[in-house]
C-alpha cells in the first residue's frame, strides 16, 4: 500500500452493499494481468510523485516509454501514416494504464484484449484499404464510468445503479466510427458530483502528488491521462467535474456549452432534469487534441441523431485587434491560495507582454449570487433522489456527498418553486451576459479552483468552475508550467486576512510542505456558443505564456 | 352591434374587475376618432363576410385602398424606391384597423398618431440621408397583447397582469431599430391559450365569418391582417396560436423553432418555465413576407442580446433530388370536418403532379402520446398559476380556460414529477425523430386544424398544431385558395364514423352552413432548426398548388 492511501476513509456499506462492492473490486483487480503487477516492495515504498515509475518500473520497453509520450493528434497521424500500427498504439497504452491503476487506482474497468482486437481489424482495414476508417483511427480512447459502453459496466455513481451497458451512447457509438480504441472505463465519486473520485471501486489518488485528489468527478480520466496511461479521455462537467480534474493533475480539457456535444444515454440520478447541462468534452495532454476533438465529433454530425443537440457554429478570433483577455484572480466568494495568486500573477505579466493581447481587469459580477443559483439547481428536489439511491444500495454517504446536498444549499421544490429557481437563472445569465459585453472581454483568464489540488475529502470549493455552469459559458483549463513551491508559496498564517468564513476554510486546508509539487493549472472561459473562438484564444494565450 | 356578437357570453368578473374592464374597454373605444366611425346603419346589418367592408364603407381613398392591398414586401420596396412615403402608408393602415376594430374588435390599443409621428422621422431621415435606416424602414407592424411596447398596455392574458411597459422588448426593440412603425397592439385570449380571442377587452370575430373564431390566442392579429389593417403582426405560439389564426382567417405565418427568435420580456404567467418554448414568429399575406421578417430579425443578431437565444444556421433545400413531401390528413387524435379533408386530398393530387416533388404517406407517430405530453406541460402546476391570477383580478374563468386546466389533462408536480415529466418528453421527441427519418420527408402537409375556423367558444382540439410543439418543429400555415362550400363538404350524419369521442365532438361542431365560405389552410412543418429548409419548401409547395 502506499503512504496514504490506508490512513483515507474508504466507501463503505450494509451486508448487502460490502458484498458486491468487494465482487466489483475483485472483478477490476482480476482484470489486470499477472504479467502487468507491480511488485510490492515497489507499492511500499511510493514517491510523492508518481508519475516516473512507468518509465522506471521495467515493464514497457523504450518504444512503448516513446509512444506514450505522444500526444494523441500525433498519435493519429502516425498511425495514419503508417508509422505506427493501432495494435502497438493501443498495447502500449493498455500496459501503461494497467501500471498506473495499479499507483493510484483510477480504472473501473479494464478490457485490454477487446481493445487490442478492435485495433487489428482498423490495422486490417487500413492495410487492405490504404486508407483510417475516421479521423479517430486507432485513438484509445479512455472513457468515464457514466458513459455508457456496450457490453461495459456503467454507473451514476451509485452502486444501485451499476448496470452493464446494452448499447452503446451515442459519443461513445460516434468515437467508436470515427475509429477509437476503448480499452478502459475511470474511475468517478459518489454522485459523480464531488471534486473528488471516490466510489464504490475505490479512492483515486493524485499521481503528480499522492496526499491530494485528481479532483472530480472525472477524476479516474485525469490520473490516468496525466500518467499517460490514455492519449484522451471522455469527461463530464456539471460544475467544475472536466475543468477541476484536469487542473489538478495539469492536463488539458474543456468544457463545452451544454448540448453542442452528444450526452444522450449517459447515466444521471434524474432524466429530464432542466436547471443545468451536464456538458461532455475531452480530457488530454496539448490544446490540440482538444481541437482535434471537437473537429472530429461535430464531423460526424451529432446534432442528427439526437433533437436535443443544438446547433453551434464554429467561431474563430476576433479579426482587426488584438485579443481582449480579461484577468480575474478573486472571485469574491473564496479567496485563492497563494500558489494560485502566484500563477496568475506571473501570467498576467506575460500576457501584458504579448503584443497581441490586450489585457483587461476583469471584474466578477455577483459570482456569490450566480454560484448559490447553481448549487440550488444541482439538487433541485433537495437530494431526495441521492438519498433513495443511497439507501436502495445499502451504501453510506460520504460526506462530500452530504456537502452537496446540505440543507443551506439545496432544497425541495414545488412546481411554482422550479420555476422560480429557473426564472432566476435566467434572469442571472441575462444581467451576466450585459456586464460581460460591458467589460468588453473575448475570453477571462481566472484559477480552475482556489489552490492547486486539495488534500483528500477537502474539495468544497467550487465557485471557480461552478459559475460557468449557471451561466453556460465553455471553459478550457490547461498548466502553467508552474507548481507549488514551499520557497515560494509559504505564507504565514499572520500574513493572512480571510474575508469570508470559505477563505478561512480554505486556508485552514492550504499546506504547502504537502501540497508541493503540485500543478498550478489556468482556467480560460468564453460566452456561451463561442467554444470556437476560445480555442483559438486558448492557443494565442498559451504561447504568450511559454513566450521568454 | 352584429347579429352573433351580442348573442355570445362576454368576460364577466366581479364589481372591481367590471370596473377595471369597463375602464379599459372606454378608453380603447374612445381611441377611434370620430372621423373614423362607422355608422350604425351599417353595424348593425353586417353581412357574414365583412372583409368588403373597408372598400365600400367611404371612409378609405382609392389609394389608401390599392396601398393596404400590397403585402409588406411591396410596401418596404416601394418606400426604399421614394415611391410611397411611411407617413402615407401607416395613416393607411391605421384608418383601415380603426374601421376593421369595429367590425371583429380585433385591438386593444389604438395609437395611429404616434405612428404617423414615427413615420414622419423616417421620411425626413430618407429625404436627408437618400437611404433607409433598416430592412423594415416604414413598415407598420401590428403587435400582440402580451409582446411588450414601451409606453403602451400589455397583459399575460388576465386583468390582474395589465400594465403599462416601461420598456420595449427585445423583438419590439429591434423591429423598432429595422425601421417598423408601431399603431396598434391586439387583443388575444384569457390565459393567451384558447384558440379563440376572447378577453377582458371584448370578443374578436373571423372577418371571412362572423360566425366563427378568428382563432387564437394571436386572433387579434389574424382578424386585423385578414382585413387588411396590418401587413405584417407579431404572435406567439405555444400550442398553435400563430398557426391555427392564421388558417382560421385565410392568411400566412410560421412558429419557428423555439428560442431562434427573441421573446425575452413578452408577458407570461410564469418566467422559467421550462417544459415548452413559446416561439415568436410572423402573421401576414405573403410567403416572402415571413422571408422577409426572418431575415430582417437575424440581421439584427438578437442572439448577442440574450443568452437564451439559440444560434439556427439558416438551412436550404435538399441539392439534387426531388423535394420529399409528406402528406397526413388524421393524426389518429381526432379526424378532421369534411371541408378540411377535401382540401388535403385537392392537395395531395396537385403535389404528385409536380415532378420536383415526391409524396410520401405520412403516418402520424404517437400523436395521442405526444399531445398528452404536451397538455400536461402547458400547465405543469395543475392550473394554481391561473387560478391565482384569475382571482386576484376577480376575474371569472371562461370555459376554454377550463377546459385548458382540466384535471384529466394536467396536474400540480413536485420535483421529481417534472422531471419524469421532462424525461418523457425528450423520450418522445427522441422516438419521434427517430421515425420522421426512417419515413424519410424533408416537410409534412397535414390540416393545421380539424376543420376550417370553429364556431365561437368550441375550440378544443389542438392536437395538429400542439404536436409539433411537444417535438418543437417549426411550421408554417398559409392559405389553399379553397373555401367551405355546402355544395361540396355537406356530409349527412349517417355517413360519418366517428373513431372516438373527440370525433364525436368536432362532427357535432360541424355545421357546414354557418361555416359557409370559411377559408381552406394548410399547414407545413419540418424537424427542429430547419426553419429555411422549411421555408424555402413552403414556396416549392405552394408553387405546385398553383399550377392548373
Amino acid at each position: 500500500m502506499d503512504p496514504t492511501l490506508s490512513d483515507l476513509p474508504q466507501a463503505t456499506g450494509n451486508a448487502s452493499y460490502t458484498e458486491k462492492a468487494q465482487a466489483l473490486r475483485q472483478r477490476l483487480a482480476s482484470s489486470i494481468p499477472e504479467s502487468l503487477r507491480l511488485p510490492s516492495t515497489l507499492l511500499d515504498n511510493l514517491p510523492l510523485d508518481v508519475t516516473s515509475i512507468p518509465a522506471s518500473c521495467g515493464l514497457l520497453t523504450p518504444e512503448e516509454l516513446a509512444l506514450t509520450d505522444l500526444d494523441a493528434t500525433a498519435i493519429r497521424d502516425k498511425i495514419a501514416a503508417g508509422k505506427l500500427t493501432c495494435v502497438e498504439v493501443v498495447t502500449a497504452f493498455g500496459k501503461r494504464a494497467a501500471i498506473a491503476h495499479q499507483l493510484v487506482h483510477c480504472l473501473v474497468d479494464y478490457f485490454l484484449d477487446e481493445g487490442i482486437a478492435r485495433a487489428k481489424e482498423l490495422d486490417e482495414y487500413f492495410k487492405r484499404e490504404g486508407k483510417v476508417v475516421g479521423p479517430l483511427h486507432g485513438v484509445p480512447i479512455s472513457i468515464k464510468d457514466h458513459v455508457p459502453l456496450k457490453g461495459h459496466y456503467a454507473s451514476a455513481g451509485f452502486l444501485s445503479t451499476v448496470e452493464v451497458s446494452a448499447e452503446d451512447c451515442d459519443m461513445t457509438s460516434i468515437l467508436r466510427e470515427l475509429g477509437a480504441v476503448f480499452y478502459v472505463k475511470t474511475n468517478q465519486p459518489q454522485t459523480v458530483m464531488h471534486l473528488e473520485s471516490h466510489s464504490v471501486y475505490g479512492r483515486t489518488l493524485n499521481p503528480r502528488n499522492l496526499n491530494t485528489t485528481p479532483g472530480g468527478s472525472s477524476g479516474g480520466e485525469s490520473a490516468l491521462i496525466a500518467m499517460q496511461g490514455s492519449p484522451l479521455g471522455i469527461g463530464t462537467d456539471g460544475g467544475g467535474s472536466i475543468r477541476n480534474p484536469c487542473a489538478n493533475t495539469g492536463i488539458y480539457g474543456m468544457r463545452p456549452t451544454g448540448r453542442t456535444m452528444p450526452t444522450k444515454g449517459y447515466l444521471a440520478f434524474a432524466d429530464g432534469h432542466m436547471g443545468f447541462y451536464v456538458a461532455t468534452g475531452p480530457m488530454c495532454r496539448s490544446a490540440r487534441d482538444i481541437d482535434m476533438f471537437f473537429s472530429a465529433v461535430r464531423s460526424a454530425h451529432p446534432e442528427l441523431r439526437d433533437p436535443s443537440q443544438l446547433p453551434s457554429p464554429w467561431t474563430t478570433l476576433p479579426q482587426g485587434r488584438k485579443l481582449r483577455v480579461g484577468v480575474m484572480v478573486y472571485d469574491d466568494v473564496v479567496l485563492p491560495q497563494p500558489p494560485m495568486i502566484r500563477a496568475l500573477e506571473w501570467a498576467r505579466k506575460k500576457l501584458e507582454a504579448a503584443d497581441n493581447i490586450e489585457v483587461v481587469d476583469y471584474k466578477p459580477y455577483c459570482h456569490p449570487e450566480g454560484y448559490a443559483i447553481i448549487r440550488e439547481m444541482w439538487y433541485e428536489d433537495g437530494g431526495n433522489a441521492v438519498r433513495r439511491l443511497l439507501k436502495e444500495g445499502g451504501e453510506d454517504s460520504m460526506p462530500l456527498t452530504d456537502w452537496v446536498i446540505e440543507p443551506s444549499a439545496v432544497k425541495d421544490h414545488d412546481t411554482q418553486g422550479i420555476w422560480d429557481l429557473h426564472g432566476r437563472r435566467d434572469k442571472f445569465r441575462q444581467r451576466y451576459w450585459d456586464q460581460w459585453k460591458a467589460q468588453g472581454c473575448d475570453v477571462v483568464l481566472l484559477p480552475p479552483f482556489p489552490g492547486s489540488a486539495n488534500l483528500h475529502d477537502r474539495a468544497r470549493h467550487w465557485s471557480y468552475t461552478a459559475i460557468w455552469n449557471a451561466v453556460d459559458y465553455p471553459g478550457v483549463v490547461f498548466p502553467s508550467g508552474l507548481t507549488v513551491d514551499p520557497a515560494l508559496d509559504a505564507l504565514r498564517a499572520s500574513d493572512y486576512v480571510p474575508v469570508t468564513d470559505a477563505d478561512k476554510a480554505n486556508y485552514a486546508d492550504y499546506d504547502v510542505e504537502k501540497m508541493v509539487g503540485s500543478p498550478l493549472s489556468l482556467q480560460l472561459v468564453a460566452r456561451r456558443f463561442e467554444d470556437g473562438m476560445l480555442l483559438a484564444a486558448q492557443h494565442v494565450v498559451e504561447e504568450a505564456l511559454k513566450r521568454e
